[in-house]
């Protein structure tokens, strides 16, 4: 708890309405999209570096927790402030300062909407890559924070490649400034980076200098259905070899079309038993032949069904994948939702671990999500009031087991936070974690940076 | 120097052909593409980890500095051993381990020729986008050591973007993992890609997890000159405002054509003044068709000619390219080069303020580079026998000024080394450089590991 001493001295650095300490106003600021929850002492929203500085030298001083927030979109617990803190908010901190056509770079502050950003960008031409699903309502400093992947990953890759610099102030109060405006830079440590995916555990990011690419002229995708999860792997990888990357590879197995068969009609025939979802991207001029093409390899592969679409029929086909988190909740009314990721290769073999073991602990799981990089969505379902949540932390333990078997990764675009911490252990060795923790002490020697998170 | 204790002990570790105190025999090891030289205590080739382990383990007791070196293609003297101590040699861990067509990944240790691994991959139908110039005789691990940059990185990135894993040894001897084979991945501090650009200051590379792409089929390429430099910067941001990505945007200014038509029969006519090198790749379906598009464009901006060509006719047009260094010594005997970078929509600046400085100190400096990612090779030409050397780093000096003051940054892709290494508090902050040597120390808390470079 604060006391009051210490209350109000935060209440020197910010106006009254961007603090607050009744526990009505601030509860709202102790969960995010994880359901956990924890309640904070303070909330405080900068709306300057200068207040970022102060509260950084103030929280140092006196050992208070800072939990950093934006919009609270994060699935893992990475912004709860559990053990109690100040929550710092940084929606106040939501200018686009600058969109250069000319050095194909943005400059944002950290709570500005992803997908604004990206709208301001293509009024302009200009074109900021990185796209997690969550990117209407979730922020780029959220977004750089768990080096937030998506979609377009497997031909744009994700957030940390478009992050050329930032600037953060550190417990203490000292502003930094990491990189810059440049497209390439090789001058000391890789600091920036560093902070990417970093989960606020270092510092609080002020300001963000991003790397836009020209705005492609137009988007065509495929819907193609196939008769067993084999024979859809089988046409991801006839794609890749014909020299073909496609901006979105996603897939959804026979448990999906089962569950979005209950919310919607289902544009494949009875006998699919998974789905591949492709998205292209080109001029006006080459897209309806990379499209063609594309269709061919895929016909080739002895599909159910194929669909392919531009404009409004491209959004139809990617409706149904929108309807997977909704359709979940037909089966079950509990999700235990994760985003583990596997070597390319090992789809299959991931899938069919996962599908055992939900067979052995009788739990439906769907499968889906990010196949161009091996980054599979796991909807465990389940109904606590049943008392299935035992069962599901079993089966959830069971996928992290088939994973990490299959060379892969607890995470591959949400990061650690809470709910994947017990579990940190399992995939990264004592040295490495110890070698995190000092570096963590070299920015936040007193651990009062989201303390608890991530590694 | 060693003592004959040491000396003894350490080989014991390596097999007699992989060690020598031999000076000279060792004598080769002290210098690199710098030309700055310092002569080494002893020169061992690790062929397995385990000999990197206990080199390690040994070097960190007895506080030996360690030098780690593979081709020694580095311009800024990162390979030279200045202070003495053990130049430790990747050249016996040559392996490519794996290179897998499912997993999109290639595994290879670091004294691997990034040319050879490129080919390597080709033959899959794979595809390692990063190209240094020097790609035919640099390493794999000296790439990852610089983030080295090079032509395709408009398109695809550098180095940094495809380097997914790595393990490496620790001054003591304890061998880490970061990152693995799935091409997404948060979890933790981003230990991965602080080893990418440390040049050599963190630890001992034994082996690298390289994320691959599909290889394009077919690349075409495009020469184009105009009247003025500003003409030509103009064409470069007419062709991203058509939502064109080239692969690479090459650019030679007026000087450099003036050079090359000393060595070379120039196929621009007498009143170009700047010249464009792009390259676009795709299908052969496409390609034609792109090719087509960015010529339209280029046309429409009035060039004094242009020139297209693929297969045998594309390698035609990136000769004069290939020619710029070997034509710089036609100007003068002696050449201090370097690889600044400035916002991309910076390069008029930049290019004005170079020419003014070189105008002052009355030498020829010429001015290329890779257009599309502001990094602009500066050669600045003089003859240190006629006494020029402290007239060229006066001007080497105020080419840093002018690049700073646009916003730049030093080093675009060959780091900061030895050459740099006195500038170095221009650009980057007491605050970060002290974060950078307290990571470095959490890594080599005796700081044996390549000392006295970078940062």
């Amino acid at each position: 708890m604060l006391s009051s001493a210490q209350q109000s001295f935060l209440s020197g650095i910010f106006s009254e309405e961007d603090i607050s300490f009744s526990p009505e106003e601030i509860c709202a600021y102790g969960g995010d999209s994880s359901r956990l929850f924890a309640m904070p002492w303070a909330v405080v929203q900068p709306r300057n570096v200068e207040q970022v500085q102060e509260l950084l030298q103030f929280a140092h001083a006196e050992r208070i927790p800072l939990f950093p927030r934006s919009r609270g979109t994060n699935v893992v617990g990475a912004c709860v402030p559990q053990g109690g803190g100040i929550v710092v908010s940084s929606l106040n901190l939501n200018a686009i300062r600058d969109i250069s056509p000319t050095d194909f770079v943005a400059v944002a502050e950290p709570g500005v909407v992803t997908a604004k950003l990206q709208s301001a960008c293509a009024a302009k031409s200009l074109f900021y890559p990185p796209d997690p699903a969550s990117h209407r309502i979730s922020t780029i400093g959220g977004n750089v924070s768990t080096n937030a992947g998506g979609m377009r990953a497997v031909k744009y890759g994700v957030t940390r490649d478009y992050v050329l610099g930032l600037k953060a102030v550190l417990p203490g109060g000292q502003l930094i400034e990491c990189g810059g405006r440049t497209h390439k830079n090789v001058v000391g440590l890789d600091l920036t980076r560093l902070f990417v995916g970093s989960e606020g555990t270092l510092g609080f990011i002020t300001e963000l200098e991003l790397k836009l690419l020209p705005l492609p002229q137009q988007t065509a995708s495929v819907l193609v259905g196939f008769s067993s999860l084999e024979a859809a792997l089988h046409a991801a990888s006839e794609v890749f070899r014909a020299g073909i990357l496609p901006v979105a590879m996603e897939f959804m197995a026979r448990e999906v079309l089962e569950a979005l068969s209950a919310v919607t009609t289902a544009p494949w025939p009875e006998a699919t038993r998974a789905v591949l979802l492709l998205k292209l991207d080109g001029s006006e001029e080459v897209l309806p032949l990379e499209l063609a093409r594309l269709s061919r390899v895929l016909e080739l592969c002895s599909p159910s069904f194929l669909a392919t679409g531009q404009g409004a029929d491209e959004e139809a086909l990617w409706e149904v994948r929108r309807l997977i988190n909704p359709a979940s909740f037909t089966v079950a009314p509990d999700k235990m939702s994760d985003d583990v990721t596997v070597p390319r290769g090992r789809v299959v073999e991931a899938v069919a671990g996962i599908r055992e073991a939900a067979a052995r602990h009788k739990l439906v799981t769907l499968v889906f999500g990010h196949l161009g990089d091996g980054n599979l969505h796991v909807n465990v379902m389940y109904d606590k009031t049943a008392g299935q949540l035992p069962v599901a932390k079993a089966l959830k333990d069971d996928v992290l087991k088939v994973v990490l078997g299959c060379g892969g990764t607890m995470s591959g675009e949400h990061g650690v936070g809470m709910t994947k911490y017990p579990y940190f252990n399992r995939q990264i060795g004592p040295v490495e974690r110890q070698l995190m923790r000092r570096i963590k002490a070299d920015f936040d020697p007193r651990n009062i940076m989201n303390p608890g998170k991530a590694y």
